[in-house]
């Protein structure tokens, strides 16, 4: 389940000192042979971009997307750090490319922590022999890698996909949707697969947007969001249609596992608008239900309050007719024809008892639809982001 | 301090029996002639509008802006309750109207509570008497009309303006935005100014987008919101200069009170934007971090975790530029040109441990501005919506 599965990666990771606590904290995952090799990414579209999403980028186009390695950091977003966060940002690179013998621009770098505190980059270098001398192709490199990721998340988060003569690994951290003071949603993803640049970068975008990005928790998007795609190809095959379901498989496993480790979650909740004038209508739709504080209030409360849902869809921004509503809690009808239908109150309360919570909304005859995954919003949540010491 | 201290208005509230708690839920707002006068509105843009502000649209089309009465409950939203909710919003100014002895059309209606619970409407025919009996031309009648329109508001609020010739006065419940779940902004406006219909509906919306809507809790608009003027006109005066300045101190002083009386809490902050490219592109910074969970959560928690603005600036959707910021909490510097700033973190912490909180942040060298009022976030909030019943 790690991203040493594919053939051609090594990972490690390593506690450098950038955490008080002294947990780990710098992460490198690479090529097993140093050489490099196809790397595509989606980053967050924040305005306020962190200087590793900067630098990243960068090097992802003076290489032509080719890297030989991603080097990670928790507990600091380098982010809102002017030039010097881009001079650290590549200072994390440089001594990353000094310990493997190759240029700085192929490797990538991420971050995640908080924002607007200037990183303490000496660590990361004192660090970097430590990391690269213990990179390993199995699995103990990677559930290292994993954790050395990890900020607010409570357990490493990996998914892997076996195709047919390739497979697919890979390690993530809490979204920022989740967690987000002090987190950001980092994946990287691993594959032998033989596969064009041009498709990577297409179907890498079309899993994140199938997945990362229907989790919807506090619709806050993060400076240092990013999803790393790098492909060895030293796999046997990699049809396309398999390994764009396998990429997307692995993608919504990890957005699950984030929800589910979501700080101050109670409740996973798939919310699934349908009859929509079209896919993307129902998809603006259910995120906006999905991203209200008040039905994620709801949620907390086990309170199956559809006339919430039906507020929040009628300022969606896209055509609703309340009259056509009809609303069911884990499969029991509350709406029908925009008013409260007759239902087993009690049956639903042992129904919404659960960890897991399915609302289903039917808004009228069309053929859109879509699903989101969200949580509720609770106590612990605000007492997690209440501070940042 | 209320609606009858214009000429021409008497004003009466009761319990009549909708609350279980038989706490007041009925309220009148009438002309003392019992002559039609002229009404204007602003309504919530909610696709799922509630029957009552269906209703009083179609009455206002009707009469071509002439009212004799508004009625408003609380405890009952009358929203997402389909036909019969039209029929009862009708029976309700039928009720009045058969009292008062005009035609129905000539009451306007408002509603607050719960969402797609029908509304027992009997309780409100069967107090019609009472409450049209009960009216009065002074202060006593009025507070009692500010009461019984509260849910989960701990004050009634009501606020006046003199001028010259004339005077305007004003009851309001708490805003959607703050106790959302039980909870509708509504108020009802009296002057007895001279103004023509077209200016007071002109200078009426000016107000309430300078005033209610830069009142940002959790960004979500209720189906029932609603501002509703009378202008009886037997004052001796009304420049559009003076009327428009007290239209607005009258609305902002409601406002302020519904943030100050907001379930759940603690911070009144004022958030300025100044430096945009246009006032337009200001408001929508402003909004935009102001309505964010997390920047909320850190008001509650008293930090001035300015990064998090800065990313809420990013994702915004309009131009930001992080190298150009700078942030101030209460008057001290903590960022600029888009990094933190030295300050006395001490001198700091005590400046933020107040009730209300100033946030001035300057994003360029343009010259749109914009100030919004919030709250923080709070788990007693949660408590508050986390549960109907």
């Amino acid at each position: 389940m790690t991203v040493t599965i594919p053939k051609g990666f090594v990972a490690n990771g390593i506690a450098c000192g950038i955490k008080a606590s002294g947990a780990p904290d710098l992460t490198l995952v690479a090529s097993e042979s140093g050489e490099p090799m196809l790397a595509v990414a989606v980053f967050t579209q924040n305005l306020a971009a962190a200087a590793p999403v900067k630098v990243s980028k960068r090097h992802l186009q003076s290489t032509g997307n080719r890297a030989v390695a991603v080097v990670l950091n928790s507990g600091n977003a380098n982010a809102a750090n002017g030039e010097k966060g881009m001079r650290d940002a590549e200072a994390m690179c440089a001594a990353i490319g000094e310990q493997l013998g190759i240029s700085l621009e192929l490797v990538l770098v991420c971050s995640t922590g908080l924002i607007g505190i200037p990183l303490d980059v000496a660590p990361i270098q004192r660090g970097a022999a430590e990391l690269t001398a213990g990179l390993e192709a199995n699995e103990a490199g990677a559930v290292r890698a994993a954790r050395a990721i990890m900020t607010t998340d409570t357990v490493p988060k990996t998914a892997s996909f076996t195709g047919t003569g390739y497979s697919i690994g890979s390690i993530a951290k809490g979204a920022a949707m989740l967690a987000p003071n002090m987190a950001t949603m980092l994946s990287v993803i691993t594959t032998d697969a033989k596969i064009d640049a041009d498709l990577a970068q297409y179907l890498l975008r079309e899993a994140v947007e199938h997945s990362f990005n229907r989790l919807v928790i506090d619709g806050c998007t993060s400076t240092n969001d990013t999803v790393i795609l790098l492909c060895s190809g030293a796999g046997e095959g990699g049809s396309p249609d398999e390994f764009r379901e396998g990429l997307i498989s692995v993608c919504n496993s990890l957005a699950d596992q984030m929800a589910m480790d979501a700080e101050g979650a109670h409740k996973l909740v798939r919310l699934s608008v349908a009859g929509a004038a079209s896919d993307q209508d129902a998809l603006v739709l259910a995120k906006k239900a999905a991203g209200s504080q008040l039905v994620q209030c709801s949620f907390y409360g086990s309170d199956p309050y559809w006339g919430r849902l039906a507020s929040e869809f009628g300022t969606a921004g896209v055509d609703f007719d309340l009259d056509q509503l009809e609303v069911s809690y884990q499969g029991i009808k509350v709406a029908s024809g925009g008013v409260a239908a007759d239902h087993d109150a009690e049956k639903l309360k042992v129904a919404m008892d659960k960890r897991e919570i399915l609302v289903t909304c039917k808004v009228g005859k069309g053929p859109g639809s879509a699903t989101v995954t969200t949580t509720d919003l609770s106590p612990e949540y605000i007492a997690e982001n209440m501070r940042t010491s």
